[in-house]
């Protein structure tokens, strides 16, 4: 018999249909080498890596309880880790959470395609953030719904846009997606009223609320303001991390769900990997246990602190004070903005030929706008690297601003 | 304004609402404690872990390389474990695959995952072993297929059934899943013959084919037959695992993909997790180029060898003829296949009072069969517990089989 010609594109799932490689990705592709200064990615800085810590750890859990430690163990996650996470939302914010509650995660990314997969179908609603967290976006598009985005103020969503998309999206939202804490992309924090307004708003209408919390312990003047949770127990889904206090490769996070849901997404994640990695959670528990967490942790918020403040200082001398740009109070991002008739895509291209790069807006819009917005991390580089990356950047930025991005680099009739 | 009741249930997807947790697991709840002996889970023997070399391996790429170690890390997964991967195939089969056809996954169990979300859409037709493997029912469950089961037999997938399915599913069957190498639950491997006439089918039809191969490197006399990706390269994925020949606890294994595949697969894998655990697979990369793995397999390969030989004299021993079950050739698991009176959830039920377990086989099929069926599971306990567990647990059947079931534990209404 002959044998049939292979289509192998009529295989893929309908999700999978318009999904395409990532333009940013593709420009950076060529950032990197000696001299190069990434503003781009989200990443922490290793120097706070506790190495010779999680050394000792490892050695002491393998040594220990190699037979349970490397084996396959529950679904929600090694008990003891969880207790911790517990008791540190206690001495942080007085929060009573029971560990059935808590489910250790393969990084806090896995928390929202669980989400996705738990609670979406098709065409369902998720209101989120105008701007908002990319890896989200990612995560929850996999299961089809449809975004509506409200837009993101200096002190959090703007509550009139936020009543109108509910009262348009009744019976279909399923939740809102908001990173109250030192936010991705725009390093902006909710203020208490706020909060509080959108707990209310939560209570009124039959939607969940997702709070996405990696970056809450990195606040530059104390703590953080209290999880949503704190305001609406049974209506909150709390996602934490730990890639930016302890290290992002350990690729550990938690889910805090009432536990309707959790029973919902121990199922899910049962499907997909039975049990976040055993052994890096048995290291990470003794890591976490073995030392004073309290005083790395204050480490971390001061030096982002000094290379925040080193950021902004070098913004406010190298841009002119028509470029606004945020001022956070903790986390890793400033956001940048830029004149209207600007094209991030365009500067990012040349910034790259001049060794410095940072992400556009567009990947934290569902709508394709962005353009005119510039994600910047001062998380990685030291206090003079961010001087001259700022520098280097800056002079990219203005040159654009003075002619028409078609004429200067004649890329984006290519790009679009 | 009033608070609206919450309706946590209308926010769930459709495709969480038939899931309910598995009875088996509720059973197996009381397993356990001082003298009982489990043939239920697939776990590897901890015996065969090897501690000492992955305390050395990780204060080895600790030390030397900590920043990346601990850092995010590409989607696609530590190059040189990949590498190490392709080459293992090279040594075992002669088989080339280029590293860009290999990713990371967070376990074999991943894998299955980000097929069913790249593939499948609500209604799609998987076409599965008949019994076939739970772990693969439950992850692809979660995309909404239908299953058409073909039935197992001791050479593999019954060849005019499947012929018929192919045809019945024109159009609709994304793939033909199966394991091919002491396969799970029945311990059975296929034909070099019935290997190669599902390739000529699988040439015929628009389909992929998913070979989940995990216990390939646990053949009791020498290498397992060829992988499918030898008769079918550019139509076959290729699962497999770290958890039978290292650990399960570090939660690796890998998928191999034609380009096509592997694009869309790491597109989805970045949504649901960034990558695998960096740390874990710079640990196992390191443990695996510091030792002599085949010796290590070799050790595994001659101890399940021992236990499963322990089993089938046991089996042979203590039940009747009448009562026939698999002599695998590698792996973890024997089936029984019990009279069509039997019912192995009510022999579960008294076996765990007994204190032995085993696995019942209905979560292996997909249409509310296998209430005859036992898996036994040889891999976790020595020859004399092994001994000692299927004298305890022939008892149980024996007695069941005397008496009708009702009337023996009165509690088959109750569960069904």
């Amino acid at each position: 018999m002959m044998a049939m010609s292979f289509d192998v594109e009529s295989l893929f799932a309908e999700r999978m249909r318009n999904v395409r490689p990532s333009l940013t990705r593709e420009l950076l592709k060529n950032a990197g080498g000696p001299g190069f200064i990434s503003f781009a990615g989200g990443l922490p800085n290793p120097k706070f890596f506790p190495t010779e810590a999680l050394i000792t750890a490892t050695e002491a859990v393998l040594r220990e309880d190699a037979a349970s430690v490397l084996q396959y163990a529950v679904t929600e996650g090694y008990p003891p880790l969880r207790e911790w996470i517990a008791a540190r939302y206690k001495q942080r914010f007085g929060l009573d959470i029971p560990i059935e509650q808590i489910l250790i995660t393969s990084g806090s990314q896995q928390g929202l395609d669980l989400l996705g997969k738990v609670l979406l179908d098709p065409g369902d609603v998720v209101i989120n953030e105008r701007p908002g967290y990319q890896g989200a976006i990612h995560a929850l598009s996999m299961y089809q719904p449809r975004f509506a985005s409200v837009t993101l103020g200096d002190d959090g969503l703007n509550l009139d846009e936020l009543g109108h998309t509910l009262r348009a999206h009744a019976g279909r939202a399923k939740f809102i997606i908001i990173t109250p804490n030192y936010q991705n992309p725009t390093g902006i924090t909710y203020s208490e009223a706020r909060r509080r307004a959108i707990a209310d708003m939560v209570r009124r209408h039959n939607v969940l609320l997702v709070e996405d919390d990696p970056y809450s312990e990195l606040g530059f003047e104390g703590e953080s303001g209290l999880p949503m949770r704190a305001y609406v127990e049974d209506r909150v889904v709390l996602l934490g991390s730990f890639s930016k206090i302890v290290a992002p490769g350990m690729r550990l996070g938690w889910l805090v769900a009432p536990p309707e849901i959790m029973q919902r997404v121990v199922i899910a994640k049962q499907g997909v990997d039975f049990h976040a990695n055993n052994f890096a959670q048995r290291v990470l528990h003794r890591y976490l246990i073995a030392n004073p967490i309290s005083e790395h942790i204050a480490r971390i918020r001061a030096g982002y602190a000094s290379q925040a403040r080193a950021m902004i200082a070098a913004l406010e001398c190298c841009l002119p004070p028509d470029i606004p740009f945020t001022r956070p109070q903790g986390g890793m991002f400033i956001w940048v903005t830029l004149p209207e008739s600007a094209d991030a895509m365009v500067i990012l291209k040349e910034a790259v030929a001049q060794k410095v790069s940072f992400l556009p807006g567009m990947p934290f819009f569902t709508d394709g706008g962005g353009r005119r917005y510039m994600r910047l991390s001062y998380s990685q580089a030291d206090e003079a690297t961010i001087e001259e990356g700022i520098s280097r950047l800056a002079r990219v930025i203005l040159q654009h601003l003075d002619a028409p991005a078609t004429e200067q680099f004649g890329i984006r009739s290519a790009m679009a």
